[in-house]
Formats: structure tokens, sequence, C-alpha cells
């Protein structure tokens, strides 16, 4: 247990919850010592079991945008709350959310709420199919659209019918977006896309704006619907769409995790004309309509509209990389920081087994920092250059390590 | 609009949401003045937006089980907010909820949570297809087990494939079911069944312990597992699962809606013999983890277990029962009231349009009491035998009106 995380506690969950844990939030990725369980967050900060603090980089996989127990979103939330949750009927908030949505998201001209992102994924491919009255639906190879029998990324448990009309092509190459398209023929509903590729274990690549050209031009003429997967990457790169800000406006946009500041809500918005395809379908949840998480989400677009919170992460985020390259270097480690500096990849060069950044990524994290070896990570809105210079420290003692031990890994 | 609801907000709501509404808690369905909206709610009862109040017996379609806002669990879910609520883990309550769980349905030894019913149907399916290695999943039709593209009850926008492996038998009809696993042959990987009939627009069919002793021998002798879905009736019949109290043990069971008396969470929870097949899926969801719905649901769970929460729902569905019936045979109607008491349906004789039942709801909810004319209500914690004595007043009325306006409809 390298001396770090409750084990007392992994043990009693490992009786009643199968392998102890399961999903995304499961440490078995993670380096050793690597905390399962947290008591306690606040800002940028998170506490284990046995009371260690750390800072936190993975923004509890995106959600936390503005620092966790955020006070006015926290106000907005305890206002809600005295009025009502989960009623019989959803809150005039809802309305209000829908309306804020729309006049935020350039293409956006209605909104449906629901819970987790793939609730909205799969309701996109729901509303595509039910106005093209076609089947095919192409996603980018790797790309990550949620866990329900469509798009799992590991397909135990499923049918090969539930892929039956899903085909694959390459992220950032419209050759292979084409000869997917050829292949779907007549019968090709809509194209899935994200913000930029970020895949796991991989370095990540920014969106090439005239990719995003060649892909709806190609939807264009196809008749098929381009939809934009924003769950991960929503309101870190921009104060719209993505593809909106770079002159290729989706039919469909999917948007979640930190649409609350880490309360439960996704949304599936849309362009005018799937207006009718949207009123047909029945997709529905328990929670969905639940009013706590609108007056949430309410608040948190209203911080985004209105505050700098996104040049701020962009600030902090260049500092982090800045300051991490020079100390890799001073090291003399060769570090590939890529992607957006708002949601960095971080990998080493020879490293082909993850061996040195797995290392690198449990030093850190003995020494208060948590930093994820395969998944991109999230810079939160309550990060300062404090806190990054005190990451920085820990940084400074991973490579170190690293660097002692590099031979017998 | 009958002079109920709040037309302003509901015309801004069909600018911006398809329809002004989606899915189960969309009015479409229920009878002309039925708020859609509601600012408030408290124990038992709902407001709207034109501060009207309503007796509530649909409690949210659910979830509430006893009484919006119930002091111990606000107490318990702001207790958990302070520390911390969707993070990079789950907090230390997430093992107490599961041992709670298992502690209290005989047949579970272990839980997974997730946040919509479906999302733990299709886990219950995925878990059994990964088990089994067989594809087959036979469904009574007509049973409701949420809204994925495998079982939506309206099915547009979704392909043939989605439901390739998935067949249907007759609820309470061992020939029918035994046809069913005949045709799946040795392809056969479980049986779902509802913990008695609870269909829309039609009478409630109580279960049959030798019905769920038949289904049980069948899954038996062909290899096939029995899957339970709570997620409706899940607390309001039994503190276990009703098939285990019948002596018809599942071997997975899917819970919702009450779990957290309001917060969003839904479970998976299985026999020991799954936990391999449990633990080789990948499910998950931005919010699964989060430790404010399991901190209200360990509070939910405890309060059930020592309190005489159940036996309060049965006196006061009974009550409401019976003076239900001797008011309509004073006012010359014939009431169909099935199911348990605390989930009542109310139907009437001699009424196929559901004319009759439409107009006594409308008046009623007129007259302050939101009572559905199409699907089973719910008895709550927080009702009094003197609110089911005010919500009589209202019905009252409602066959009164009723009777005056029968030939006109």
């Amino acid at each position: 247990m390298d001396g770090v995380g409750g084990s007392d506690l992994e043990e009693r969950a490992r009786a009643v919850i199968p392998n102890g844990m399961y999903g995304h939030q499961s440490v078995a990725q993670m380096p050793p010592g690597t905390p399962q369980f947290f008591t306690k967050a606040e800002g940028t900060r998170l506490w284990d079991t046995e009371d260690r603090s750390y800072i936190d980089f993975m923004a509890a996989y995106g959600p936390n945008l503005l620092g966790y127990n955020h006070p006015q979103i926290e106000k907005a939330v305890r206002a809600q709350m005295a009025l009502g949750d989960t009623m019989t009927g959803p809150g005039p908030v809802m309305v209000d959310l829908a309306e804020a949505l729309v006049g935020m998201i350039s293409h956006a001209e209605w909104a449906m709420f629901c819970k987790n992102g793939a609730d909205a994924t799969s309701m996109a491919l729901v509303v595509a199919r039910a106005h093209t009255g076609r089947r095919k639906i192409l996603v980018a190879r790797g790309a990550y659209h949620g866990a329900h029998l469509w798009n799992t990324p590991r397909p135990v448990g499923t049918v090969a019918e539930d892929r039956a009309h899903i085909q694959y092509f390459d992220y950032n190459d419209l050759n292979s977006l084409e000869d997917a398209v050829r292949m779907a023929g007549s019968d090709l509903a809509a194209v899935f896309a994200v913000p930029y590729r970020h895949d796991t274990y991989a370095d990540q690549v920014e969106l090439d704006p005239e990719y995003a050209h060649g892909v709806r031009r190609i939807c264009d003429e196809h008749g098929a619907l381009l939809i934009i997967d924003e769950i991960r990457a929503g309101f870190r790169l921009a104060r719209d769409c993505s593809w909106d800000s770079v002159g290729a406006a989706p039919d469909l946009s999917c948007w979640g995790k930190v649409l609350g500041n880490g309360q439960p809500i996704s949304a599936l918005v849309g362009v005018d004309e799937l207006r009718g395809a949207a009123g047909e379908i029945f997709v529905t949840g328990s929670f969905w309509f639940s009013a706590v998480p609108m007056a949430a989400a309410v608040e948190t677009l209203r911080i985004i509209r209105e505050s700098d919170y996104l040049e701020h992460l962009q600030d902090i985020g260049a500092y982090f990389r800045d300051a991490l390259r020079g100390q890799a270097e001073s090291h003399g480690f060769a570090l590939r920081h890529s992607g957006p500096v708002t949601m960095p990849m971080i990998l080493f060069e020879d490293d082909p087994g993850f061996a040195q950044v797995n290392h690198w990524c449990r030093i850190a994290m003995r020494n208060g920092v948590w930093l994820s070896p395969y998944h991109n990570m999230f810079i939160n809105g309550a990060m300062t250059r404090g806190d990054i210079d005190e990451a920085l420290n820990a940084t400074d003692a991973a490579f170190a390590d690293l660097k002692r031990n590099r031979a017998a890994l």
C-alpha cells in the first residue's frame, strides 16, 4: 500500500463491491498507493482516509470546473434544496437553464437534460436516427462516448448487434472518414466527433480547424448530422461549443461533467430542424427532472459567462506546462505535454510500457499531488499559482526519484 | 389552461425544450390543467407556479418514499455536502451503503451503484450475458425497464438490432414463459421480472407466489439468471427484495427511485456467483460515485430498517382505498383499485377511453389533489390520515362533478 490510502476500507470494499471498485474511478490502472476513497474535497484539494491531502489535477475526472464546494454554486444549491429537488414535475429553473444553454451555445435552439454523459450521447444517436430515418453512426476509433451497450470501450457482456450500425474512422483523417461514409452509403445518419482527440494512454491531438470544416462539409454532402461530444472538454476550451468556435457548427452537441460543477446533470442541445425528432423519441430517467442540479447549472453557466474563469484556467495551465517542462529538462527528461493547457496529458519520451510516467505519478502522489499516468487531467478554477508551485515541489522530488530509480524499472 | 398551471412558463418552455417537456414527467398524457412545473415540495405537498398547493399521490413518480425534504435525510445530505460530493474518488460512504444493501437484501452479496434505473437494468443485462456467455433476455410484454435503446417503450430512433436478442412473454403466465424459453434454446441468459405487474393504463396484478416459484424453477432448469427489477416497487412492498420475500430469490436485482428518497442513485445487487462477471464488465458514469446521494441512501435505508414507515404506508394506503370505494359507491361509480395499497392504480369500470377517470382526476387536480389517470400512484411516508381526509373532500367533489357531466364526456 506504499503508506498511502485506507487499506481497511479497501478490504471492506472488496467484500461488497466487485473488485472493490468499478468504472473510471477504480484505481486499478493507477500507480500503487493511489487512494481509492476520499473523505473530503475543498477548492482544488482532496483528503484521503488517513487525512493526507492532495492537490487534485483530476477534478473528479472533469466535473470540478470552478473548485469543489464553490460558494456561489453551493448557495444556489442550498436555496433550491429548501424549495424542492426531485418532485412530481420539474421546477421553473429547468426553463431558465434551457434558455441559458440556448443563449450560450451558437447552434443550440433547444435543450434536453439527463444525468450521465452517455444518456446524452445515446439521446443524440436516437434523435439522429429518428430525424434521418437512417441507421449508420460513424465514430472515431478509440474515442470515448460513454459506456452504454453501443459504445462501452470494453464490450464484455454486449452482443455484436449492439454495434451493428456503428462504423469507425480515424480522427483527424478526412480520407478515413470518407471511406467510412462510402461504406455507410445512403444509410448514413450521423458522425460523432470530439472537440479534440483525448484518448487515454496517448498524446492528445488538438483540433485542426480545416479538419472540422472538412467533417462539416462531408456531413452536408451526405445529408448526415454532425454530433459533437463536449462532455469531457465542454467549457474548458471555449464559452461556446468548440466546433462552433472554429466555424464548423454541429447539428447536435452533448454536454455533461462541468455543467453543474459536480452536481449530476448532462444535456443534449440541437438545431431547430431537429426539434421534431427530439420531440418524437421517448427517453427519460427517474432523476432527469430534479431541480437542484439545474439550479447549480444555471449558476455555473452564469459564472462561465461573467467571470474570467477560462482565462484563469489557461493562465494556470500554461504556467504549469512551462514550469514542468523546465523542471523535466533540468532533470534530463523529455516530457510530452499534449492537448490544451486546461486539459493536459503528460507522458514521457522513451517510455513504451508507461513505467516512467507511472513511477513519476506514484512519487508525486506520495508527495501530495494527484496526477494521472494515462488519462488527460483537468485544471480547475480554484487553482492558484501558489498551488502550482506547491505541486512543482512534489514533481521535482518525483523527477529526482525517477532519475535515481529509472534503471531498475 | 383551466385556470391551473403557469402558462407563461409553459410557453417559454416550448421555445427551448421540444414539445415543452419530454419523458415521464411531461403532462401530455395528463388531464388538461395539470401543472407542468412545481416551485416547491414539502412532506406530501407540491406548489405550482401560481402558488396553488396539491396533495401529491405521485411522489415524484416514486422517489419520494418518506416525504419531501425529510429532516433526517436532509441532515445527512448537508453533512456530506460539507465534506464532498463528486470527487476524484468515491467517499467511504459508498462502502457503508454497499454493506447496508447487502445486509438488507437476502440474495445480495455485492452492490454496484449508478444513477438512472435504466443504468441498473442495462448493467444487469450485461452481467447476465458476461456470466452465461449467452445472449437471449426474456422480458414481460408491456413491462417497463427503462428507456435505453433495448427497452424504451416507444422505439422511435432505435434499430431492430437493439432488440435482436430480447424476447417477450406474458406476465403471470408460465406457459408463455416456457414458450419463450424454448425459443431462446441454449442461448438463454436471463429472465427479467417485476415484483408485480404495474403497467400503465391497466389494472395492476399482484404477485402470485406460485408464479414466482415457477419462474425461479424454469430459470434453474435452463441455467438462466433471474433478474428482479425493483426500481418502481422497491421498499414499498417489503424491507427486502419482494421475490426473496416469497421464497423465489433472484440472482440479480435492480434498485432506484426511493433509494436516496429523491437523491439521484440506483443500484444493481447480485449473488456471489456473479461477482466475477460483474467485475469484468465496463460500466460507469460521471456522477455514479458522488457521495451525497450515497449518504442520503444510507440514511434512507436506516429509516427503512428501524422505523414503521412500511406499516404506515400500508395503513394510509388501505384507509384511502376503503374510503374511496365507499365514496365511489355512494356516487354510483364502480372503481377498480388494483395493486398493493401502497402503490394504487385507480381506474373506472365501463371507461374504455379513460374519459371518466381523466375527468375525475382533472377535477381532483383543480381541487388540490394530484392523481394520475394512467399510472400507478405512490403513497409516501409523510401522508397522514388528515391528508387523506382532505384529499377525499376533493375526490368527493370530483365524483359529483363527473356524475353531472358523465353523459357529455
